[in-house]
C-alpha cells in the first residue's frame, strides 16, 4: 500500500526552512500532500490564493507532491486522503513543546496517524515566516533564507 | 490552624488536566479554594458565570472545596482568605518558566505565601484550555480530556 | 525501491517506551532494521546476547523488522543495509537537545540519511533504560513499563 | 578604533533589569548606545517620547552612555553608529531561543555586528516590562523592581 | 490526620538552598521527615554520619522535623512514614525534566503519593552540592551559600 | 584601561567551533587570553602541553591574543591578569542552564568580573569536543569540524 504522508502549514508565505523540510520528507514516503490550512483567526499577510500559488511555483521539482488547501481539523485531510504520517519541522527546543502538544491531540482524534519531525538545517534553523515578514517590511535582504519567488511577491507587496 | 491553598486559573473552560490537580491538591490541604481570576484583557469564550457554574458542577464530590471569583492580584485573595500557598500544575518546559515568573513576583508582593506545583497527570499533560477550544471549534471529540458538562457546553455553544 | 529504516539503541534493556516506537515505526516504512549498538565504553547491566534475545522476543510479532548488532559508526551500518532513515524516540526536551547534535553528526558524515523523531506515548514518556535499572535493583514493580521477559530477566539477575 | 555597542529593547517601560545590563554593558565598552526600537506594532503603554525621558533620566549617571530612537532594522542603527556589538540580557531559557533567533537574523543581514549576552541577575531575572505592567495596574507594590521615576510615571497614569 | 511530607535528598553536603526549601515546607505541612538516601553508587564526599549531623545541626529550629537515613526506593520510606507528600526544590529547567521523571516513576510505584515541587529562592537557584564540592576543593568563599558548619566541615576535610 | 578577555576551557581538543568564538571575541576586546583550565579529574584525550600546543597552532593568526594554562578558581586566573569578562559559547539550551550557574557562582566570587555570551555560528552549533572524540575514534571524516592540526593529533593517537 501506498504510504502518503501530509506537511501541514500556514506558510505566509513558505520559506527555505520549509522547502528543505518538504524535499527531504519526499524522499522518504511515496506521496507528499503539501496541506495549506485555512484556519488561522489571525489576519494573513499573503492571501490563500497567493500562498497556494508560492507554494506551488517553488515545489514543481518534487514529482511525487500534491499541493491542498484545508478548513477544519488536519486529522480529517488525513482520512480524506489515507495518510499515514504527518511531517513537521523541528527548529528549536519552543517548537518542540508546541508540537509535542499537537501530536498528543491528534493522537486522541485518530490514534493510527503517525507524526514524524525532521530537524531543520541548521542553516534555517532561525527562520520563520513571522520573522521573514518582519524583516521584509523593513526592506531588509533576505536572499538565501526565502525563494526568489517569495522575494519577488514581497517587493509587489511593499513597492 | 487550618492550612488553606488556592487554586487560581481563568478555567475558561476547567479541563480534566485541572480537576485533576484540583482533586490532588485538595488531598494535601485542609482546604481548597478554587479562584476563577477576572482579569484577563482577552475576550473569554465562556462568561465568567459559565465558567462558576462548569467548576461548582465538576468539584461538588470534593469537599474541602469553596469557589469563588475575583478581580485583582492574587495576593490580595490569599490574604483575604488566609491562604498559605497557592497549587500550580506543571505540564511543561515552557509553563515552567512562566510559573516561575508569576511565583518570584507573588513572592515580592507576599513573601509568605508559597507556591507549590504539581505535575499534570501524563494523561492530561497536552491539553489545555486554549487547544480544547480550537479542537472544539472544529468538532473534534474530546471525550476524557473535559468533563461531560464541559462538553454539553461547547456543544450549546457551537449548535 | 523499498524504504528502509534503522532503529538504534542500547536497549540495556529495551523497555516498552522503545517497543512503542518499533512498532510504530514500522508502520511506516517498509522495513525496519534494530540495530544494537556495540560501542559503550560503560560497562552494559544485560549483555549483548541478552539483549538481542529480549529485543527479538518481544519483536517477534512484527513482520517486516529485523535486529542486529552493530560496532562503530551508526552511518556505516546504514550505508550497508541501504537504510533511507534512522527512527528515534523523543520524550522530552532534554532528549531533544542530544538527538539534534547527534542528528546533525549523522547528515555531516552522510548527508542523504535521515533521522525522523516520534513523540513517545505519554503513558511511557517517563521510562528509560537507567531508571528502569535503578527500580529493577530495589526490587520495585515495574509492570506496564517494560516486557514480562525483562521483568523475568531481571528477576534472575537480582535473584 | 574605539569599541560601541548598543542596547536596544522597546523599554515600556525600563526596569532594573533593564539597567543592571545597561550599567554592566558600560563597563565592557568604550560607549554604549541605549537605542529604543520604534517598530512594534502592538500598543505601547508609555510614548516614546516618555519613553526616552525615563531611560535618560535614571541612566544620567552612566558617562559613556547615550540615548536614541530609531525605526527600522536595528543592523541600519548599528551601521550608522559604527557599533561592533549589540548586548542583550539573558533571563531565561525561552528568552534564549528567542535571542538566538534574532541574533542569527542580525548575522545574516550583518555578519561583523556581533550579539553578546549578559546573565540577568538572579535578584531580577523574572522582571519583565510586561509583568510591571500587569502588576501596575492592580496596584502592585513594585520597589526595588523598577526605578523610583519609573514608579511615578505609573502613579500619573493609573491615578 | 496529620500531613506528613517527606525532602528526600542526598545532602553531600547541605546547601542552603536545600535548608531554605526545608524551611519553606515545614509551614506547609503538619510535619516534615528529612529523608537522607543511602542509595548512591558514586562515592560521597561526606560520609552518611557527617551528613546526618550537619542536617540535624541546621535544622535544629525547626519544630516540626525529623531526619532519617534510608536505604532503598523512596516509596518504601513514604509508606513507612505514612507520608502524603514529596517536596522537592526546583531550581532550573533541566531540573524540571529530571524531577517529572522520577516523579512518574514514584507515582507509578504508589500512586497516592504526591510529589509537590518549591521553587527555589532565586539567591540560591544556582547552588547545587556538586557545585559547592567544586568550589570548596579549591579554596573558593561560599559564605552565604553554605551553612557556616557545612564550612566548617570543608575546612576540616581539605586542611 | 585596556580591556581583556578570557576565554576558558578544556579545549580536549579545540574544535572549529571554539575557534569560532575564540576569533569573534578577539574583535570585541582590546586583548584575550584564551585559558586552558587543568582542573579536571576525569582523563583527558590529549595532554596538557599537546592541547596548549594545538590551540597556539590554530589561533596564531590573531594578533590580540595569549594562551595561559591555569590550574585553580577562573576568578583567580582573571585577577592575575586583570581581566574584566569571561567570553563562553553558547550553542543549545542545555550549555544554557550550565553556564547561568558558572557565572553566577563566578559572580559570587569576584562581582566586577562579567560574563559575555556569544551564540555558536548555527554551522558548529552541533560540535562539542566529546562528539569530536567519539567520531574520531571510529574513523569517522571530521573535515570541516575541527582544523586541519586536530585531525592530524587524532590520526596519530588512533593509527
Amino acid at each position: 500500500m501506498k504510504k502518503i504522508a501530509i506537511c501541514p502549514g500556514s506558510f505566509d508565505p513558505i520559506t527555505n526552512g520549509h522547502l528543505d523540510i518538504i524535499e527531504r520528507g519526499s524522499k522518504l514516503f511515496d506521496e507528499i500532500r503539501v496541506v495549506l490550512l485555512n484556519n488561522q483567526q489571525k489576519q494573513p499577510f499573503f492571501t490563500i490564493q497567493e500562498r497556494l500559488q508560492l507554494i506551488q511555483e517553488v515545489t514543481k521539482h518534487i514529482k511525487n507532491i500534491q499541493v491542498d488547501v484545508h478548513s477544519g481539523l488536519l486529522v480529517e485531510y488525513a482520512e480524506k486522503v489515507q495518510a499515514c504520517a504527518v511531517i513537521r519541522g523541528l527548529r528549536a527546543v519552543s517548537d518542540f513543546e508546541y508540537e509535542m502538544q499537537i501530536t498528543a491531540v491528534n493522537k486522541k482524534l485518530k490514534d493510527e496517524l503517525e507524526t514524524v519531525f525532521i530537524m531543520a538545517n541548521t542553516a534555517y534553523s532561525f527562520i520563520s515566516s513571522s520573522i521573514v515578514k518582519e524583516v521584509a517590511s523593513y526592506g531588509g535582504d533576505l536572499s538565501g533564507l526565502i525563494p526568489n519567488v517569495v522575494q519577488t511577491a514581497f517587493e509587489k507587496k511593499f513597492k
